[in-house]
């Protein structure tokens, strides 16, 4: 038999849905884990599954060699961080999975500096549901070292957890990006079935046209990236002058029922916007360029 | 041996790229084809290749046992339709692939009733390279007993061709309807670029996760369009207000970086007005309640 080093003792500040989600999953996977919460009466399910209750965030740090914080905002993070000082730290990785921007994450990469504790600041991608499973994403970035030791600790989280770069920021970027791809998208796909629905076509009607369209979107991602990256915008399968047309007549066809377009005009406005900077003959991609040069 | 029916003869009434693209597809097919173009000079290599090309659209007309019309707009359309009589039609089917909207479809099925030819009123929903593969979309509205009839000679242009109604309109209903989706998930696939971008991150990064992401727009489709059908949104996996927060957030920084956020400015109000609605427990889906009655 092979004996196996123990499990990294883990740490859970905030016990939200997600923060109990967290916690409970450590538990499953076997790491002895410490919780506490800012107001009592939290956890107590977590406790008969084998979890530690802390008296004190300092308490709390001080019994894990990875710390994660989950609240509901950067503020609250920083009022617990203020409970502890750089000794209880010493020698354990902080991982922030609270929500919040980019520059925000920056600002306590900083403080986490000036406290000499490795800081990692993360973006939980999926819903309370989904945390511990393999399809699970959340978005790690600052601390390299930090990552790759403690990776296996935090894939137990989610199995598709990926590290995306030393700049604390960039786990609210990554998540910002690909939030307003999927928000986006979604708000088309339920305005798409209200445009066809004033017409009296039920929405399952076109669920297998959608589904196809979707796929396109999906064969779309790599060339649109290498474009940009690139930084042209070759016309050769399409041309974003007659695009602007036919996303005006939706537009029109969408008021002319009585729906909201505002979003879409939105669209049309940043492709107009590519046109008259010179991109008329230009793939869809170029509308980058009337993003990026708001009116 | 076997003796087959011919193919019927097929008659294309002009030879834009789109009308050129249909006819060779008829040749390849092995259908008597006949050509007609308002000017002179296209459709050389059709001839060549086999076609016979008819002096005026009423010779044209009286060539073919199904009749596809496929210029700029329904005003061309009707301009060559107004040199034809019923006699040149009789027993005919009318295709018309021009591209307009379902008011316009409508009329022109209003008309084609009133000259007793059968009328199918149809939606290109590929670029002219897909013509004639088994993966080209187009919709067909209109006379089912004429597409059911024909239905083999009109997938020889796509093999995902599909019948959509009765009502002559629904083809254009469905082609703007999907291309609503298409268009502005595309925006978001560029938004989300031009934000990642803004603080360093190459689109090369994000090509993983968007990919993964729309992956997630494939699987809400289907229980979308079921929420929609029901009238019911019920809110387990999400949140409504929860996601208009988030989406706020999406906006500030993509402001804050000087990207033009009209679109998502659009998600975001179609969201809130749902929220304003009663909706803010409920699901993303009922946003459609926001989109159906605008500010």
């Amino acid at each position: 038999m092979t004996e196996r080093n123990p499990l990294p003792a883990v740490t859970v500040l905030g016990l939200g849905s997600m923060g109990q989600a967290l916690a409970g999953t450590f538990l499953d996977a076997g790491h002895p884990t410490t919780i506490w919460n800012r107001s009592p009466g939290k956890g107590d399910d977590l406790i008969a599954r084998g979890a530690s209750r802390a008296a004190t965030p300092a308490d709390a740090v001080r019994a894990g060699e990875v710390v994660v914080v989950c609240v509901l905002n950067y503020d609250a993070a920083q009022k617990i961080l203020d409970q502890v000082t750089a000794a209880d730290l010493a020698g354990r990785v902080l991982v922030n999975l609270t929500s919040d921007t980019p520059e925000r994450a920056r600002e306590a990469a900083a403080r986490a500096a000036e406290l000499g504790v490795d800081y990692l600041d993360g973006a939980v991608m999926v819903p309370v549901p989904m945390i511990g499973t393999p399809d699970a994403l959340i978005f790690h970035s600052g601390s390299r070292s930090a990552y790759e030791k403690y990776e296996g600790t935090l894939k137990a989280l989610g199995g598709q957890s990926a590290y995306v770069g030393e700049d604390h920021g960039l786990a609210a970027v990554f998540d910002l990006s690909v939030l307003d791809f999927f928000w986006t998208a979604m708000h088309g796909l339920v305005h798409g079935f209200s445009l066809a629905g004033r017409d009296g076509v039920r929405a399952a009607a076109l669920v297998p046209f959608l589904k196809a369209n979707v796929a396109l979107v999906e064969s779309a991602v790599e060339r649109t990236a290498a474009d940009i990256d690139a930084g042209t915008y070759p016309g050769i399968v399409d041309n974003l002058a007659m695009e602007a047309e036919g996303i005006e007549h939706i537009v029109h066809a969408a008021e002319h029922r009585g729906l909201d377009a505002t979003a879409l005009r939105g669209v049309l406005a940043a492709a107009r916007r590519a046109v008259d900077l010179g991109h008329g003959a230009d793939t869809w991609t170029s509308t980058i360029e009337g993003i990026r040069n708001p009116a």
